[in-house]
C-alpha cells in the first residue's frame, strides 16, 4: 500500500492512516495522501493491461495494504460510449456517457462501498451505520455482508424503495425515517455516539472518495489517457465530483496525464440546488436548502459536508453549477433511451438536461468532448416510466405498422 | 468477417448467411458456422488484451460485417467471482458465480440482443416482433431503440413488471397477454405472417445464439483458457446452455481450449420441468409443459424449440437436468446475497439451489470447480424480497446492538 497519511483539507492536520478515523479536529473530511512518486515507479499503464476491467485494476492507488480483505463484486470499468445518434441530432458529436448503471448494485455507490468496506475490515470495523437517500445504504449493505460487517442503514421514508430490498436480503438492520437524509444522518450521529459504531456517513470516513476516484482514473484510461473538455456529474453530497478531481490530479503529480484538466460540471435538480447557488454567488461554502425535493432524490442532499471541496473543484477546473427542474430530467431520460437505448437514472438524466442548457449558453461548443456520467440504472426508477400496455386475449390480432 | 454459413442442426441443410432467414425449411432453429481455421490465424489470445472488455472483443467469431452496425452499450466480460465465505460454509471451495446482472439492462439476454439487432440492422431489418418473458423483450427494445429498429413486444400479462418500463421507455410498441409466453409466441407468429415483420423470437432468428455463446468464451478466457468442472444454467428457452456450448465448441476446434468439456447442468423449477422430464426419461426432445408456473419467470418456458439442441449439449458433455421449487429459490437467494453481497434474479438463485442438490447426491464432488451462471440481478425482481422495516420519527433513537 502506498498510502502515506490522512490530511485535512481545510486546516492541513494530518493524522496517520492506520488508526480508525472519522473526521478531522476541526470537522472537516479528511483526505487519503499518497506516495505518488512511489507509484509512478512501480506502475506503469502497460501493466494496467493484464489486470481485471474492475477498479482494483489501480490497486496502488488505493487504500488496502492486504488484497485479502478486498470485496470485489466487479465493480468498475463501467462502459464509455459515445452517443453518437442524440449527439448528432443536438449538435454535439463529441458527447459520451460513462454508464455507472452497469456495476454491482446498479449504482456509481458501489465503488465507494467496495473501497470503504474493504478498508473497515482492514481496520477491524464490526458494526457500521450511515444515512442515506437509498443507493449508498444499498451498496454499503451487500458489501458490508460479504465482509461480515454488520451494517445500520436509515434511510427517508420517501426514498425509492428498491434499495430497501437490496439492505434487507443482505441481512443489513434498515430503518426508515420521516424526513430526509439530513434527519437521518442525525439519528445516525447521535447511535455512533451512542454505541461506538463505525460512522460511514458521506465524507465522515475517508476512504469512500477512493472509491469514487477511480470514475476520474478511468475516464482517463478509456480515453488513452487524455482527459475531455468537460465532465458533467449529478450533485448530492458531491463525492463523485471530488473523487473524480482527485484522482486526475493524482494522475497529473504522476505524469500519467498532462496540465489540462476537464472543466467539472455540477449538476442540481432547481427543488434543490445549495451547491449552484452558493457556485452563483461565487461563495466556497453553501447554504442548507429548505424543503428540498425532487425526483432525482439520490440528489436531494439540502447540504453537503464536502460541499467546499466540490465548489473548489468547480472553480479550480473554470466548472460550473446548473439546476435543471424534474420536466427536463424525464425529457432527457427519455431521449437518452430512444436515441441511444441507455436507460438512465434521474440524476444521470439531469446532465443531459443540463449539457443542453450549457450548450444553448454557449459555455459548451459544439466540437468539445463532452462527459455525461450517468450515477445509475433506470431499473432501479421504475416509477419513473408511465406505461399502461394494452392487454390482449389469447389469439388476438396485433394492428398493422 | 468470418461467417461461412448457416447450417441445420437437425436435418443438416444449408444456407447462405446474407439472405435475411429464419428457421430452416425443416422447422429447426439455424446455427451460425465460421471459417474457424482462419479465424485461428488471424485472432490470438494475446491480442484480446488489448481489445475492451465487451463481448465484441470476439468480434472474428461473431456475425457482424461492418463495424458501423455494431450496437454497444458496454454488454459482456461480466464479472466472475469466486464466493469464498459460501464456499466454504457449504463445502464447495471452488464454487464461482458468473454475474450476468452486470450488463445493460440488467440480465443476460442483452447479449443476445447486442449481437441479435447489430446483424438484423446490417441485413435491413425495419420493424421485428417477439414474444418474451419480459427480460428478453426489453433487451431488444433498447437495442432496438439504439438501432433505429421499430420493435412490437409481446408479454404475459404476470411478467415481472419492469420489463415493461424498458420497452416503453425506448419507443417499443408493448403488448400484454392473458396467457403465457407460449401464447404471446402465437400472436407474433401470426403477425409476422400477415406483415412480414422480423421474427425475433428465441432461435427464430440465427444470431441470438452467437451473442449468448459469449458467455462460454468469457469463461474460458477468464479462467485462463481452462474450462471449469461444471457449469449451472438455468434453461428456459435454452439459447444460454446452447451458446455456451456452441462457444467453447469453437474454441476447442481453434485449438484455443483442450478437449475437456465442463458438465452442463440445466435447472428448471418445478412448477414448469419439460426439459428435466426429458432428461429423465433420455429423451432427445421434450414435451409441452401444462399449467406451467413459478416465481422465476424467466424459465416459464413450456416448451422450447431447442429443446433437442438443450438436451444434445447435456448428454455430448455428460452433464444433467435439475428441478428446483420455488421455496429453495428463495433460500437461495437470501444466502447469496448475506454470504457474498450479490443480489440475483430467481433464475440466477435456482443455480445455488441445483449445486446443492447435485453436491448432495455427490455428482458434485468437493473440489470441483463450479461456475452458477446467474441470469440477471435481483434488481429487477424486487417484489422476490419481503421488507417492512421500522419507520422512525425525527430525533428517535436507534437500538443498540
Amino acid at each position: 500500500m502506498y498510502v502515506s497519511h490522512l490530511s485535512c483539507p481545510k486546516c492541513s492536520k494530518t493524522y496517520e492512516s492506520e488508526a480508525l478515523i472519522q473526521l478531522c479536529e476541526c470537522g472537516s473530511p479528511l483526505l487519503v495522501e499518497y506516495d505518488l512518486e512511489k507509484v509512478a515507479s512501480v506502475l506503469s499503464k502497460e501493466m494496467l493491461k493484464d489486470r481485471k476491467p474492475d477498479l482494483w485494476r489501480y490497486l496502488e492507488l488505493l487504500p488496502v495494504k492486504n488484497k485479502n480483505n478486498i470485496i470485489n463484486l466487479g465493480e468498475g470499468m463501467t462502459p464509455l460510449l459515445h452517443l453518437k445518434r442524440l449527439g448528432k441530432e443536438i449538435g454535439l458529436e463529441n458527447l459520451y456517457l460513462k454508464d455507472e448503471g452497469i456495476i454491482p448494485t446498479g449504482t456509481f455507490k458501489a465503488r465507494g462501498a467496495a473501497v470503504g468496506v474493504s478498508r473497515a475490515k482492514e481496520l477491524g470495523v464490526e458494526v457500521l451505520a450511515m444515512p442515506t437517500n437509498g443507493n449508498a445504504g444499498a451498496a454499503w449493505a451487500v458489501y458490508c455482508a460479504a465482509a461480515g460487517i454488520k451494517s445500520v442503514i436509515v434511510m427517508p421514508e420517501d426514498a425509492p424503495p428498491i434499495p430497501r430490498g437490496e439492505c434487507a436480503i443482505s441481512g443489513s438492520e434498515l430503518y426508515l425515517v420521516k424526513g430526509l437524509i439530513s434527519d437521518a444522518g442525525k439519528i445516525v450521529a447521535q447511535a455512533v455516539a451512542d454505541y461506538g459504531w463505525y460512522d460511514a456517513s458521506t465524507l465522515k470516513e475517508p476512504y469512500r472518495i477512493e472509491g469514487k476516484k477511480t470514475m476520474g482514473l478511468e475516464l482517463a484510461e478509456q480515453f488513452n489517457w487524455e482527459v475531455p473538455d468537460v465532465i458533467i456529474y449529478p450533485t448530492g453530497g458531491g463525492v463523485g465530483i471530488i473523487g473524480i478531481y482527485k484522482g486526475l490530479k493524482e494522475l497529473q503529480q504522476m505524469g500519467w496525464i498532462g496540465d489540462k484538466m476537464p472543466r467539472l460540471v455540477s449538476v442540481q435538480s432547481t427543488g434543490c440546488a445549495p451547491i449552484v447557488e452558493a457556485w452563483e454567488q461565487k461563495k466556497t461554502e453553501s447554504v442548507f436548502w429548505e424543503n428540498a425535493q425532487t425526483l432525482a432524490f439520490g440528489i436531494t442532499v439540502p447540504k453537503a459536508l464536502g460541499d467546499f471541496l466540490v465548489l473548489d473543484a468547480i472553480y479550480k477546473t473554470d466548472g460550473c453549477a446548473v439546476a435543471v427542474d424534474d420536466d427536463q430530467i424525464l425529457t432527457a431520460e427519455e431521449m437518452l433511451a430512444s436515441r441511444e437505448g441507455t436507460f438512465v437514472c434521474p440524476e444521470g438524466a439531469a446532465n443531459l438536461s443540463a449539457a443542453l442548457k450549457l450548450q444553448d449558453e454557449g459555455w459548451i461548443k459544439a466540437d468539445e468532448k463532452v462527459v455525461l456520467l450517468n450515477t445509475g440504472s433506470g431499473l432501479k426508477y421504475p416509477e419513473t416510466v408511465q406505461v399502461e400496455p394494452p392487454v390482449l386475449e389469447k389469439g388476438s390480432q396485433l394492428p398493422a405498422d
